[in-house]
């Protein structure tokens, strides 16, 4: 077929900012060859923002500007979406799909708060489609990965490095020794962290991709208020420090992990004090971890990001590459817009993810992972014995443990310390929790820092 | 719905191999999960085998084995290819598609040979589909997002561990320092390479899936006939410890690069003896390649495969997994079933991958990359102005050289050697070639050693 006699497709574009402006630029540039593999010519007819006469980092015509969303919407097509927050994305996403337009969005919080809402709208709209690769892990394909790819394999953990900023800033702190603050300066500094870090170092950020990517692969729904969250703040370079010495990096990992009801026994021969009543179901968490250096997501560096999958079947992958940015991230919408475009083209409905499983989100409490920490101590006889029964009455088994003298102590001039690291076997969070409690009230302890959970330890 | 309700689809399987049993044992313990992702449940109909009672690995039904390939397609709703080899699969793929079924194949060498007539099979018959996620990379998922995550996007470079027996012995003889032979005696012994190793060792199984992903990247047609290949028979001890030396590692890499009219000039300021008429397309080869250890691809340890795209806005993206064995490719086997019967229950055509651009495959003596060469030489004056002379004559721009001296050097007692190591810039393949060949026989040239291309080294 020539060119010329290829039919348009009408495209509404919402939101002119980092990622919006490059996806016109493709848009304009490439739209002859976005034609020949689609099999109709993507036809960019308005972009809708706020004020037309902001300044903009790119050049974007004039004309295509426009303040009135809903008469672009009417016009278009199909709809890309790229305003991010609630509202007014929510309603004229729904107001799109319900009009049988397929939707395009990259509105990781929108899709973490009212996923279910969305994709029930498509799919009751038959033939049309809600997309959103570029909502987790920027150019990472993963979405539609996990969508298709591993759609006959059981999906059994995903761990992700999902956000630059706390990874560049963690990064930092490893390969510098900077402390926090500093390291958090630095990436501003450098346009990595925004004025304004919160989201990212509070974990939110990633607690959103968690919420999407885990509904996905366990094909169940989950929000944002499933997933327990805990940001980077509270990272010391101490802590990164004992964590290198001990052959691990700390990262902030989302982790969405299938929980099954049996899985009481660490292998350690402790019986757990507290009952054990875990329920089946998928945890999903944004925590400070430590993993071993040699671990696949321990080299992913700097900003970039990295999803870590365990399956039944496909054994580990991993998906690495830049997780946000303008371009990288419009790479990721513009996959999604020909998908959708081509299912257009060739006629027939879109297929709709299955959110069939209902696995209830587990609470934190029942997680199973192992803990490091560091205890400081008088070095005298009957601290090892009486910190090790803690422990044990807690039902938490200890892996290794490693004593090392501190006779000058700055802190207790003239006395002994020794200072002790502790590395638990899997146990149960609340089971650790009561642990911790029990052994800060200790005469025999002076101090507990550095409680950071460790994966792939045993 | 009630699963009693779904309705049955009929999935025919062709081969009980390592990877055809695995996809039996799913489909035969997962159907009802998979019944309800699908919207439909496969029922695996039959296992079309050589020999019913040949002796298997996996136990599988005994009434699901047939020798009647032609009968079990006839009945079936969707075709399974996992024989391998070219006839009789081209056959009955060819006459699945024809009658509207979907084929999924993990057959990499009829895809490789016969994918242009197996795509147009599909196109063809309205509604069906060839997918191929198993022969490339096993488990990784890397086909689908090449064709829908980055359709939006311009692939400019993939470039690919693509055969994990080949990395195997590599990795072996980085890490040990072990000879080719001993860690090709030591793969075979472990599982990790076949009794006759030829086609994976000479790179022709890298090359047929070079010539797969480059097609799905580049929008055009390749065959292998396409791939210039090279296999890793050559690769010495002494090559491997010259690489850790200088900071690399050697890599079996399968490599589809765009390749454009205009770039001719290596930023050295020098001009090529010969006339470069490069023409513009894609260059396709399987070649053992130093690259940088800090790479991503430089960490892809053992028998894992890994993929790394180079986009125009998405940057540059890693694909991590296992390359082989049986439940891993299953799992790919599995993403496409379900993905092509997901399509079946909606209704409607299935997407066919677009092969528009027709960018000529080009010769590899075009091909613009860096070298490594070492050269034993007597040390005195005028040899390195000799050999820069060569060099220069021939366009090749030298990056780095370095010297040592090789006093008690055993090939020429009472002499004294020295032994340069030069690193090119990017130059033609065929000025390289030439330069190559003109420096063996200067006699200032006593021994030409460790030829080998560069990745990334400008």
């Amino acid at each position: 077929m020539h060119r010329a006699d290829l039919p348009l497709v009408r495209v509404a574009l919402l939101g002119a900012g980092n990622v919006g402006a490059e996806v016109a630029r493709i848009l304009l540039e490439d739209s002859e060859e976005l034609g020949d593999r689609i099999g109709a010519r993507p036809e960019l007819i308005g972009i809708a923002v706020r004020d037309v006469s902001a300044p903009r980092t790119v050049d974007l015509p004039q004309e295509l500007l426009t303040t009135d969303a809903e008469a672009l919407i009417e016009a278009a097509d199909v709809v890309v979406e790229l305003t991010g927050g609630i509202e007014p994305a929510r309603t004229r996403i729904l107001s799109a799909l319900r009009a049988g337009k397929p939707v395009v969005s990259g509105n990781k919080a929108l899709l973490a708060q009212h996923g279910p809402e969305l994709h029930a709208a498509a799919a009751e709209a038959a033939g049309t489609s809600i997309s959103y690769e570029a909502a987790v892990a920027g150019a990472i394909p993963i979405v539609r990965p996990m969508l298709d790819s591993l759609s006959g394999d059981k999906v059994n953990r995903v761990l992700g490095i999902m956000n630059g900023t706390t990874n560049y800033i963690l990064d930092q702190m490893d390969s510098t020794g900077a402390d926090f603050n500093d390291a958090l300066a630095e990436a501003q500094r450098l346009g990595y962290a925004e004025a304004d870090p919160t989201a990212d170092i509070e974990g939110h950020d990633a607690a959103a991709k968690v919420a999407i990517l885990g509904s996905i692969a366990f094909h169940s729904s989950y929000t944002i208020d499933d997933v327990y969250c805990r940001g980077i703040t509270g990272v010391t370079a101490e802590d990164v420090e004992a964590a290198r010495d001990a052959g691990y990096v700390i990262k902030l990992l989302g982790v969405a992990e299938r929980v099954t009801a049996e899985a009481h026994d660490d292998g350690s021969g402790a019986t757990a004090a507290t009952p054990t009543s875990t329920s089946a179901g998928v945890n999903l968490r944004v925590v400070p971890t430590m993993i071993p250096r040699q671990h696949p997501l321990a080299g992913v560096r700097g900003a970039f990001n990295a999803v870590f999958v365990e399956a039944e079947n496909a054994g580990e992958l991993m998906f690495y590459g830049p997780g946000a940015g303008g371009a990288p991230t419009a790479s990721a919408v513009m996959g999604d817009l020909v998908a959708a475009l081509r299912r257009s083209v060739a006629g027939g409905p879109a297929v709709a993810p299955s959110f069939h499983a209902g696995l209830p989100a587990t609470n934190v409490d029942d997680v199973r992972t192992s803990f490091s920490l560091t205890l400081l101590c008088p070095d005298r006889a009957g601290v090892l014995a009486a910190i090790s029964t803690v422990f044990a009455q807690h039902g938490v088994s200890i892996s290794t443990m490693q004593q090392r003298d501190l006779p000058d102590a700055p802190e207790r001039p003239g006395e002994c310390l020794a200072e002790l690291r502790i590395v638990t076997h899997r146990a149960r969070n609340a089971d650790l929790v009561r642990t911790v409690e029990t052994i800060r009230e200790l005469d025999e302890v002076l101090d507990l820092r550095g409680l950071i959970r460790v994966e792939s330890a045993d």
